[in-house]
């Protein structure tokens, strides 16, 4: 039921983290688009582990195998399933977990829900099955003529930029391997990284994202506002806890006749608290949403665990992890949010009789 | 397409503000459950506008009228259908707006969207419709035995709770006309609204929501992650900014080795960051998250509006309107938990075989 | 689950025969249609009983209360509810139905899936419901610019029309109550139906839809063939047993050099045995089906029956009932046909990228 | 849209006939099943090309390897995705097709709608598919215990079993390559095949399906009954053309006195015109029904075509193709019939409270 995102352009997902491999499949992509398959390549280096010191040693190519849909580099209208394979897996770094919880991980609560886990490296719940939204998402993308989608690292523990995104300089995200458009923050994040990797311990950080160019009209009412479909999707992100659109909990602090967004005469307005947004709608204007991710739960130094029996155990993590996620969560980001909005895009073509 | 929330057990929602009613269908409903008509229409007293000196002066008896999928008193596994008659409309009220675009509402992308929209009272885009929600939520919420759903006001503009839920006496939430447990804090929030609604003004606030007795094993891997389908059920909620679970944006500055919720040895955990969801699964501790709400739109004062020809125009509120939306906004809360709890408990018993 | 009819246009139905009316939600509907009342009204009068001595006599105004999604006379794009009352419920002719199951009805099926049933007029299983579709159809067969649906019967037990529909003048469709585009088979349908309720006994019979001004286009590849579609539409019609499209059963009888449909240069093909439907998906030329309807099961006659306590039972028809059902049928087959087809329109518009 | 079949068991298929590979993903299959893997590889045996005399020379192993969603040989309650490689294509074979549209094929309509297409051995619209269904098929199976599904060759073209299947011996159905259950009718049907091959010639045929040991309860009101969902499931099966549960189109010949099934004191019925299933809904009786196959549209002899300039073109099938395919498609009839019936089931395991 769960693995399957989006209304028309539907993304169904598939793999645990030590099987043979993750991957989906894309249905509701229309026909005739040249598929950009170097841009897919990119995003997927970008989230790609061992990219960095910033995060896991885990090697893996990340070379996507299309098996259909796209015919002499054009969709063709039918499903477009890929796979990603499980290379650099070391299963025996997991054993000890076979019977084991690790605290504010999912081994417990899997094992309850099924009655059994595929224990290896976190299995389905593992943070491995992102690689496959990169490859929809960023196929997604091209469903929008002119759309441009930028996330970046806002904070990385309790350091954050001080800056709104229209004060940054958004064409600098990839000058530095934290992934934030302020060099001089980026030094701050990277050492916090560094100092938490070295304790053995890991920190939570934000990220923002900014959509321009997105067309009016986009989002429908009720249940499937566009912020609740934005929401959504970055709540289903591994480690995401916290969204928010336009002012967000900020805004909630403020009065109304502060945080409305007057109108010019062309239709723009001239602040933006509303985050591109009216009635789930989107409006022309940028939308931007944060993220919040708390910090992962694997630690590279002994915890109190609770095995099957109900014992406590000492645990250790001898997987390959990051000391923090969002510097290559930055691409998950923005594949979600292209899986959303490519979908709105499609459905708001027949919102009207022409 | 947008109209629909859940999966198993549905709910399609329809009805503008001034038209003749609100209402919606729930279907996969399971056979057999005794209504609880009074708690439905408890509920709807609880968000019934004209109920305090808070909130709009317009009445609305909301007396729901069953159509069908109840026979003696009991649900009969079909479509449950129930409308809610919109009595007091006083549409010309409206009439200014016909041509006129009100800053931060939804006039103008309903009319960028669908090139027609109903103008009288917000139409589509009216939290009139959240009536119908509490019918449905309630109906729900009697599917989850012994299930405990609370919320509260936690924040009204810049005034906060300073405690935590588990500091607070649920018990007390209905005790002021602001739906706040700490009676202090109470008449401090009723005096904030009271100012902002003398200046023509409104305000933002924030709900806690506090889930008790939920089982183990609701929420599903990957993206229908249970505080996934929290975020987008909340997000859903008109004037709905941002959403956090559990530690949520706390948390991202939080190190792991703190975040960390430890086992007991009876499987609860001691701390409890984590909100009771881990991997996107109910692990059987209490389920919080927290919603902020921008302050409402429409102010009893004049404002910059744009009319359809794009001419600056002024405007001011001559409808009845909310100067905070969060007392009112406490029930839809509840209600709209429970229609997601509900879906996933239902989707959880046949997640395996016994 | 079961009560959602569509994929982007999407029809929610609902109603016990007699509960306090029938009804349902149209979503997905677009904006700017003007709506077209009086045919609602003919179409309803064509399904509705009492219409002539081959019907119930059960008397139905079947007037349509519109609650949501229209203004003006127009879609707004939103959700359109409405509702049917049921007036003329007798449910006294049913109170000896309380604990018995009549043979080849739903009572007993019913009540073992849901453990109670409303037992009163066949409840949510009655054929009542299907005045919801014929108002839910005929919004629908609006969107399909120069449409043209038109069923008839085509069988009345053993008697068939010796004719293809290419040979018939359709417009004569309405010119006799057994609705047959053939007047002398009119008169032996006729009289056949008559003596059959004579003897307080039914006779099934088959009804042939032809759509005519389709678009090229129009159905999915695999699983929403549109002929599957259309199978599935017209098998949830009560009585429904059988569905052919084109060639049909007779088909698989040819051999493939004959059953060919060859092209002619523009695109159309010499003859059609396809049904105008290629691979699942339309060809532009006539789709044409065929559906059979079983005798009705309430025989106005002593019947063996069976009771809750697994006693046998004599039972004879007390309510009022249709001793053939095909004549009332032909309007519920064309507002299927037209709900399927507004949905892959409405999907085929965005297949490929322009 | 299209591609996926089912409501919380969901399949989406993906694949071209000469692409990489065909197969899918299986989501909301139960945790804690021992799959069945002989089973999977017998029937995919019975679907394979080249098995005998009577089918396409076109050799494909049809290996499944299985990607994800299956742990120690169990099923994990995740996805389990599949894929069957294309290791035999020649598609050199179609390369005089690239331009030209064969009669009664998908040339043309993909044509149409998508703008391109994959002409290469018929691309998604090849059966190659349903190599993909069988697996999900029979895993599907796996969740009714007991079930008994069996389906056999009733008709070759003018040729049909004169028996009822109750008057067949089932265990025969394979034990010869048209997979009849009538020794007899099989050297006829075995011939009629054969002859017609020689000619270049295609026949069409029927598949009667028998379900044994369904629990009572399977389906849904109103637009999900269960025959309304097996026709569904039966016509999106390539170059079926027609469907008929129980009495089918010969019940709609009777009187109601002499179709009514009378119950036994037990539930069971002295007859089963209804095909076992009543209201939509399985009663348990033995649910059966009837599937009308098409002639093949690739004839091995010249056949006049027409290209995309609208010249007249003669055209003559190089690819290897079945003379019938009725003796392929039984496992592709009762994996389609598992996945209704398994998806059924399951909703039904929630369609009351205990």
């Amino acid at each position: 039921m769960s693995n399957t995102f989006g209304r028309i352009l539907r993304f169904t997902s598939f793999g645990e983290s030590h099987g043979k491999a993750v991957g989906g499949i894309l249905d509701g992509m229309p026909a005739g688009i040249e598929v950009d398959f170097d841009s897919i390549r990119r995003q997927l280096q970008r989230r790609r582990p061992g990219q960095s010191a910033l995060t896991t040693s885990r090697q893996e190519d990340d070379e996507p195998v299309f098996l259909s849909g796209i015919f002499e580099g054009k969709t063709l209208g039918t499903p477009i399933a890929f796979l990603i394979e499980n290379t650099n897996t070391r299963s025996s770094d997991y054993d000890h977990l076979k019977n084991t919880f690790r605290p504010s991980h999912a081994d417990f609560t899997y094992e309850k829900k099924y009655g059994l886990r595929d224990w290896r490296g976190g299995g389905r719940a593992s943070a491995r099955e992102t690689a496959a939204r990169i490859v929809a998402g960023t196929l997604a993308r091209q469903i929008i003529p002119g759309i441009d989608i930028k996330a970046y690292v806002h904070a990385v523990g309790p350091l954050h930029l001080n800056k709104n995104w229209t004060d940054l300089d958004l064409s600098k995200i990839d000058s530095n391997p934290v992934r934030t458009p302020d060099p001089e923050m980026a030094l701050a994040f990277e050492k916090l990284i560094a100092e938490t990797k070295k304790r053995g311990d890991t920190v939570g950080g934000q990220i923002v994202c900014v959509v321009q160019n997105l067309p009016v009209g986009l989002g429908e009412p009720v249940f499937d506002k566009l912020h609740a479909r934005l929401a959504s999707a970055m709540m289903s992100i591994p480690a995401v806890k916290a969204f928010e659109i336009g002012s967000g909990f900020a805004g909630t602090e403020m009065f109304g006749s502060e945080h409305n967004d007057v109108f010019r005469s062309d239709g723009s307005t001239e602040t933006n608290y509303s985050g591109g947004i009216q009635g789930g709608i989107s409006n022309g204007m940028p939308v931007y949403f944060r993220v919040g991710f708390k910090p992962v739960s694997t630690l590279m130094r002994p915890q109190k665990g609770f095995d099957k029996e109900g014992n406590a155990v000492v645990i250790e993590g001898k997987g390959r992890h990051d000391p923090c996620v969002v510097p290559r969560a930055v691409p998950i980001v923005e594949a979600m949010a292209a899986l959303v909005l490519a979908d709105f895009y499609l459905l708001n073509k027949i919102s009207r009789i022409e």
